[in-house]
Order: C-alpha cells, then structure tokens, then sequence
C-alpha cells in the first residue's frame, strides 16, 4: 500500500524527475518572498526573534545538558542554547528503536516523509531565512532563497535521484529457467532495500542549510537516520530543519530520534572527528576545510564519506564583447556574499599584454582597473552595498583581508562600511589586488573571502594552463571564462573536462558564475580536489542504500 | 550520429535493460555448447592447443620482455608468454594518445564497443573455456558456461547498467527563467560525460574472466582506459579477453592500448600494489584475498576501489521436507569446482538435538552423515566426480585439507582421484568434518577448498546468530537455509537483511546456492566484509564517469 505521505507529494516528485532528466528551469519552492502571502514575513521575523535568549526546545533523547554560543554577524549575540546529547545515548535510542521500524517502513514511507518535509521546511522560510541570515551573515534576500527555497529545491533534487534509484529496484521477481523438454526451473526472488544505517551530515557556517540539504534528504529518502552536526557558528538553521523534521516523522508514527541535532561548542573541536568515526555511522556528508574534509575521506573508512571542501575558482579572461558589462558581472561575483561562497571567483586571468574587445585593445591595467572601477560603484552607497555584501561571518576572514593586503598591488581596497539597521555588523567591501607573477604560491590557496587577485599571464594559453593547474591541484567548483574567439572557448572547455570543473562562458547580464541552479546545473563534478562527489547525481544517492536478496524454489 | 556498433547491438542492449529491470530469468549468450554449431568445439580445442608452448602475440606498446609460467592444475605446463610492459612507457601511451580520442567519442561509441567485444568474445567461448580450465582447475563445462557465456552474460550486465546512468545525462539544455514582466534569463548548458581515466581489474586465479568483466566492461563502456592484470596463475583467459578488445578497438578506429595487459610472474610480487598506487589509475576492479583488498581500500586513495574478498559462507539448517533432497543439493555445492567458488558453503549449522523431517526426527549426526554419504556417492565414480569437482587449483589448497583433517572429527575424508584423461591432475575430494563447540576461532575462517564443517548449535536461533556473527565479523556472499516453519524463514530473512548477505531457501532440486545468474541475482551486496560493492547496481557503474557543464548566456 502506498503510503499516504508518498501520494499527497507523487506529482512534485514527478515534476523534480523529470526536471532532472530535462535539466531545464524548474524550482519547486517559490523565490520570491511575495508569494508566501503578506503575513508570512512578519510570522517569520517574530517566530526568529522568539527564539532568541532562550533554549531551543527538542525532546531529544539523552539530553545532557546544552551547547550553543552563535553570535550574529550583524552585531549580537543570539543567546539560543541547544540541546547537548549524551552520544553513547543518542546512538542507543537511534539503533535499537528508532532504525528498526524506520527500515522496514520501506521506500514510499522514506520518500514521502522526506518530501513532507521539504513542504513543512517551505512554510517555515521566513524564520529560516532570518537564523540564516543571523548566523552566516548574508544578507536578507540571499538568506531567503538561498536558506530556503533554493535549499529546499536542492533537497527535492535529492529526493528525486534517490526515488529514480529506489524505484529500479523489483519488490519481487519470478525467474524461470528453461530446461528444454524438462520442467523449468522456477525460483521465487525477493529484493529487501537495506539502509546503511546512520548517515551523519557535518555543516558549515556559510550555507548550513543550502549546503547541508542534499546529503540530509539523500540519506533519510533511503531509509536511513540522520544527524546532523551543525557548525558551532551556524545552529539556529539546522536546529529548526531537525525540530521540523522530528515533527513529521512522529506524526507519520515514526521515532523522531531518526533525525537528530548534535549540538556542540567551539571549544569541543574534537567531537566532530569522534562522530564520524563511530562504527554505527555509515554515511557522511560534510562541507567544510580541505583539511577536515581530507581527513575524513582518510579516516573515517566504516562509511561512504561524500565531501565539498576548499577550492581556488578562477576567471580567465581572453577578450570580451563589452568590457563594462564584464566587469559589472565580476564585481557583482566578487562582491556577492562577501565572496564567501564556495562558488566565487578568486583569481583572474588577464594577458599582460591586454584584450581585444569590441571597443579596442584594452592593457592589462585598464582590465584590472575596470573591474576595481565597477567594484567601487556597486560599494559606493553603503545601504545599497550591504544588500549584496551581507556581513562577513567570522573574525578570521576580515583578518585574512589585512593579510592579504600585503600580497601584491592594491587595484581597490578593502573598507568597513557601517550597516544602517545593525551599526555593530561586520561589513567588508571587496580587495582586489593584482599580480604580475603568474606562477606565484599565493595564488594556489584558497583566499576565502572578499578577496580577489588580477593576475597577469603570458597570453590566454597561459592563463588556461595555469588555471588548469590550480584547479587540477587544488580544486575549483566553478571557472568563468571571457572570450570572444571559438577556438580559445573549445580550449577552455576542453581543459575544464581534463581537469573536472563546470564552466560558464561571457557572463554579462543577470546570470553570475556563483549561481548554481537545482535540477539543471551539477554543483561540482567530484573530478577535483575541491568535492569528491557531485551532489546532485546518481552516484551521490545509488550507494546509500543496499539490496539483499532472497530467492526459494517454487 | 549514432555510433555503427552501437547501433548493430541495440536490441541487445534494450533487452539486457528490460531483463535487469525485471530480474526475470535472461541470457543473451548461450550455455549450451551444442548451440555454437558442430565445428565451434574442435576449432576452439585447435585454438587453444595452438596457443601452448608459444609467446602470446600481442603488439602492445612498451613490450620490454616476457612474463609467464601457468600451470594446469591438470598437471602440465603451458609454456606460454605473455609480452611485459615497461610500465611507465605503458601508461605514457595510454594517457597521451589513447584516452583523448576515446573519450573525445562518446558514449554510445564505448557502449557499441564494448558490446561488440561481447559479442566477439561469445564467438571465443570455446577457445576461452579451454583456457579457463587449464588455468583455473575448473571442469570443462564449467569452464565453458562461467568462463564463456556466463562472464559474457555478466559483462553485458556491466554495460546495460552503465548505459542506464549515461543516458540520463541529457547533452545540452537550455535553461531559461522567468524574470516577471522582463526578458527571462535563457542560458545554453552543455554536458560532457568524462571518464575518470584509466580503470585496473585485477583478475584471480578461480574466475579469471566471470570476476573480471562487470570491472572491465564497466570501465570501459563509461569511458575508460582498461589495464587488465591478470593473476599470474591464470594470465591466458584474459589475455585472449584483451586480444580481442583490442582487435574490436583497432577496427573501430581506436587505439588498441585503450586495453592492455599486464602480465606479471608470481615472483613479482611487488608490482599489483605498484600499479595500484599510479595516479592515473581511477578505478580499481580487484578479486582475491581479504588482505589484499583490504589494503587496496586504505592505500589506493586517488582510486575508486571495488572489492570482492574472502568470505564464510554459511548453511542453516533447522528442519526440512526432504533430506536426502537437501543433503544431496548441499554435497553438489561443497563439491563443484572443489568449493573453489566465492559463494560455495563452508559452515552447516545443525541444532545439536537434531532437525524436524518429514520422516520425523533427525539426530545431528544423522544430518551430517547424510550430506557425508551424499558426498560419498557423488565422487564414488572418478569419471564422473572430476566433470563436477574439477581439479584443485593450486597446492596451498591441497596443503590446507591436511591442515583442516586435523581440526575437527571426521565425516568424509578427503581423498585423492585421478582424471581419466590427466593422470597427474590435483584432483580431491570434499573433507567435511564436524564440531560439537560452534564458537571455535577455526569456524570463523575462510578454508578456502573442498573443506566444510557441520556445526552442532543450541538451537536454530543459536545458528542464526552465530551464522550472523560471522558474515557481520568475516563477510559472506551466500546464505542458504532449510527450514519448514514460516517464523523461522522469517527470523532467517530478517537476520540476512541486517547483516546484508542474500539468502536461498531450501533449495532441493536442480538450483544451487552457488549459483549467481545474470540480470536477475544482485552478485554481493557491499553491505558485509566479503565485497565493498555490489557488481550488479547503479552505484557500481555511476561513479565511473563524471558531469562537466559549460553553461553561457543565449
């Protein structure tokens, strides 16, 4: 019998299939923060500032006491303590009555309890966007789409794949084997879809949810539980993913213990490590540094281990057919977010000698200085600039831009601007340095942050090889390239397949490298160091689970 | 354009699709030898005979000498040769020349050549079945069915799952959305498939080509290069496997050192683990022993690595309808191919009061000797025994039934027979003893060989658990059970699912839980020691190929 969940969601499941099968347009969740009625703002803003200064209620099992010192980017302290698991207890409660019922509820239950959630999730973008917004740092409108409905359709997405895995797999076949004039031989097969077990998703401070969403809704669409272990900077997001989740699955009849927060402190930086190496977690799926990341795929060698670590996205400019609109695109790529997003650009290409473009040769400095120019204008009115730039998430990156600002030559500094509702907000405006020495260590690291470096290069063959070289050795989710010449784009693409990164060609208008669109664009290719794994393919959901067989004689 | 040969072979494939969405009973290549037409068996017989005492032509780059030094367990040498390849000259050859082409080409070229070597390969089943025997030990019909038809079968396997994952990959898209009362944003996307690089099979010395080919033919149809490394007792089956891969390549217009062979000598002993460890290899396909397996998935990081290692197969038995039905079914089992099978049975739990019959009561040691006097029977006739038992394929397993003879009491010995037509053949018969402790160290080990153990337990349940233990602690690949109560099925079923080994109930008649068949049985399940992958899924095909975009404005 299908289960109820299952049928109220059959037709948006339907819908994210075949958006990923066509890779078209297509989000399930609204963007626009209009179409959740005049209401949903203000609920939103109230239920977030509810819970503020005050215990984050969640009935979890082996509760111990209580973690939690988030403060806001913009300035304060949010004051919200979370629940504290026992571990030993929490993993108990988890394997001995939670999994058991959960594993042989079966694939519809999985799918539809995972999809109600994402509908419940949608209701509740408002207060999400407001915990995004509060702990990573973005700015509002970003910390609305993409803290909720754009995470909410990359969860869909997972879903989705997982569904088109599970649904391959027979619940039973009769196999009959002729025996020429003998009677056949007849063998009745079952096929059982096993779980893994426990999948532990590992969040970050910039993307909690957006980041998080794929491997949480992968991993329980299986059939398996989840916990999920926030950042210690960014809780609030994922405290209210879980409390929603564990709503759901007790009113489906299930244990919410299925989905449950590990809290933690700065301070207690060895319990992440200790966690992933516990033998009842099977899967993880983490987004953080290279180094933890790493060490993970090293370490922890009981589960499937699904990383998205640090990368160095370059830009590699060859010429253009309009040389402002580039740069307006650039600056609004560098400026979004602060460029703390594991999609911007961090290193640009430009040959020393200069590029053509429609309005005449153009020198390297003019490229550079551009660029700084279009930078200097979308940072110009402060109230305007914070929209873009969000507030920068902790005291290391705005110490990394004093660090870097030493490294070459300065094209536009970087300055505090003061936001006008939150005056004590970290608010940087980009650095943008540039560089005559191509080849120097500097950039082959990861500069994480409103920091961005003009490089120049021999000439665009240069400028591909060594991009291709960062990319190859110290990975890369995007690459943006300018070129108004075919032969030097088939080059691009063929060097970005070689070394295993997406590629966007002349970006001018509304579209920017550090967008990645659910159902349609692969956010990384898992060929580079920078993610092992693509989220949003097949590969990402078909090992999650197993099938174990039986057959008898009939 | 679609590719020639993937056009000549699409009804095959559409098939070999439909048969592994269904699990119903398929086979595209034939088990019977009478239906190659009457000259296929001589010619084959010729094939091979001419192959003896002579070097292995093969015309691969980087030859710098000559490996080899097979032995028939049928008791007489080979003498052939394999060419050796300079290693670093190999792989130079492969990366600069042969890859970019053939991934330049495109999926439904690798997919219409690797069904043409399929096909090709079928039209060698003879000649291969014969040097599967010589190498392996096996019977000739079993070398004929498994080495021939059944590998091909499992192949075909191999790329109808890769074709499923590489079909859904849609080659461009164009993405456009809405921007209200504006313009929408349009973008082109394009997406290329890109192999990982070059996949390594490792062969072993008991299934050289059925183990070999869902790795090799996964490989290869995603895309890949393909370095076959056979074991060096069992260097020819693959060698002809490669010949003609590389023939098939040659004619389509491709470079033949996209399938190579590495043929080594025992003695060296230190070049598996060094090719292993190659950056350019991105895939691992390895059968044999747990050590070397385990090894391969802690070392080979920059590789994805599938593993099918040793494995405790057990038998349940708590009661039967038939047990001279039941003990003649399992004294086949232990005695085809002398247990030399990954998924033959090696420990047959019994309750020490005895099973329930149809014909009443059983004592334990009634049950144990009616599978030792169904041994008996089975290899009373020489001539008939060694058609099931073949021969033994190296001394280590004849040296480990002395060791075995000793650990428990008696309930048929092993002996020695000689062939009709080999008289120096390694020819034994099964060693089945019994043990009243259930718990002994000794139980919990693979005694890879014609060696099982009938095991007295407290009770059904006390099997079930201990049987448990062991494929949870030591893996298994098969589990096979008797019992007549429905709870007890069920108990059995749940316990399976747990521990992640498929199950066969009470098999009785002509089907043999030995037996994996194509398209219908998941072959392993990656969920227990025995293998880190099932080679029968999504998941061991999906991640052989990555998704590279390149998206730009329209």
């Amino acid at each position: 019998m299908t289960h109820p969940l299952f049928t109220r969601h059959q037709a948006l499941l339907e819908d994210a299939l075949n958006a990923a099968r066509t890779r078209s347009f297509y989000s399930a969740f609204s963007e626009l923060p209009k179409s959740y009625g005049g209401a949903a703002a203000e609920e939103g803003r109230a239920a977030f500032d509810a819970r503020l200064h005050a215990a984050f209620e969640l009935q979890q099992a082996a509760t111990v006491g209580a973690a939690g010192h988030e403060r806001s980017p913009y300035g304060f302290d949010l004051d919200i303590t979370y629940p504290k698991a026992d571990v030993d207890g929490l993993f108990a409660a988890i394997t001995r009555t939670a999994l058991p019922a959960w594993r042989q509820a079966g694939r519809e239950a999985w799918v539809g309890v995972a999809l109600e959630i994402l509908h419940r999730l949608n209701r509740r973008s408002f207060e999400i966007a407001y915990a995004v917004m509060h702990t990573t740092g973005q700015a509002f409108m970003m910390a609305f789409q993409a803290g909720g409905p754009h995470a909410q359709d990359r969860g869909l997405e997972a879903v989705a794949y997982a569904w088109d895995e599970l649904r391959r797999i027979p619940v039973e076949a009769i196999w009959e084997k002729p025996q020429g004039k003998n009677e056949p031989l007849k063998l009745h097969k079952r096929y059982t879809i096993v779980p893994r077990g426990i999948g532990l998703v590992i969040g970050c401070c910039t993307f909690p949810t957006w980041n998080a969403y794929p491997g949480l809704f992968a991993s329980l669409a299986t059939g398996n539980a989840v916990m999920v272990k926030p950042h210690p900077a960014a809780i609030l997001p994922l405290a209210i993913t879980v409390a929603v989740a564990r709503e759901v699955l007790a009113e489906a009849g299930f244990s919410p213990e299925l989905v449950t927060l590990l809290a933690h402190d700065a301070a207690e930086e060895r319990l992440p490590r200790a966690l992933a190496l516990r033998p009842e977690v099977r899967l993880i799926d983490f987004t953080g540094s290279s180094a933890n990341g790493t060490w993970l795929e090293q370490h922890a060698r009981q589960a499937r281990v699904y990383t998205e670590k640090a990368g160095v996205n370059p830009i590699i400019i060859d010429s253009t057919s309009d040389l402002e609109a580039m740069a307006r695109n650039i600056a609004f790529s560098l400026s979004l977010y602060s460029g703390q997003m594991c999609t911007a650009p961090q290193n640009i290409y430009v040959p020393k000698e200069g590029i053509d473009t429609l309005g005449g040769r153009v020198p390297f400095d003019g490229v550079a200085d551009a660029i700084g120019a279009a930078i200097r204008k979308l940072v110009a009115d402060p109230a305007r600039a914070v929209e873009v730039l969000g507030a920068v998430q902790n005291e290391g990156i705005a110490a990394r831009i004093a660090i870097a600002r030493n490294m070459g030559e300065v094209v536009v500094d970087s300055t505090s601007l003061t936001h006008p509702q939150f005056p004590d907000a970290r608010i940087r405006t980009p650095l943008l340095l540039k560089f005559r020495g191509a080849d120097e260590e500097t950039l082959m690291q990861e500069w994480f942050g409103p920091i961005a470096f003009v490089v120049a290069t021999e000439d665009t063959a240069h400028s591909i090889e060594i991009a291709s070289k960062a990319v190859a050795e110290r990975g890369a989710i995007t690459l943006s390239a300018y070129t108004t010449r075919d032969t030097v784009m088939d080059d691009v693409r063929t060097s970005a397949e070689a070394v295993g990164v997406a590629v966007s060609f002349n970006l001018l208008g509304g579209i920017f490298v550090n967008q990645s669109a659910a159902f349609s664009d692969f956010h990384a290719t898992g060929a580079n160091p920078a993610a092992n794994a693509c989220f949003t393919d097949a590969a990402f959901v078909a090992d999650r689970f197993r099938v174990v067989q039986s057959r008898r004689h009939l």
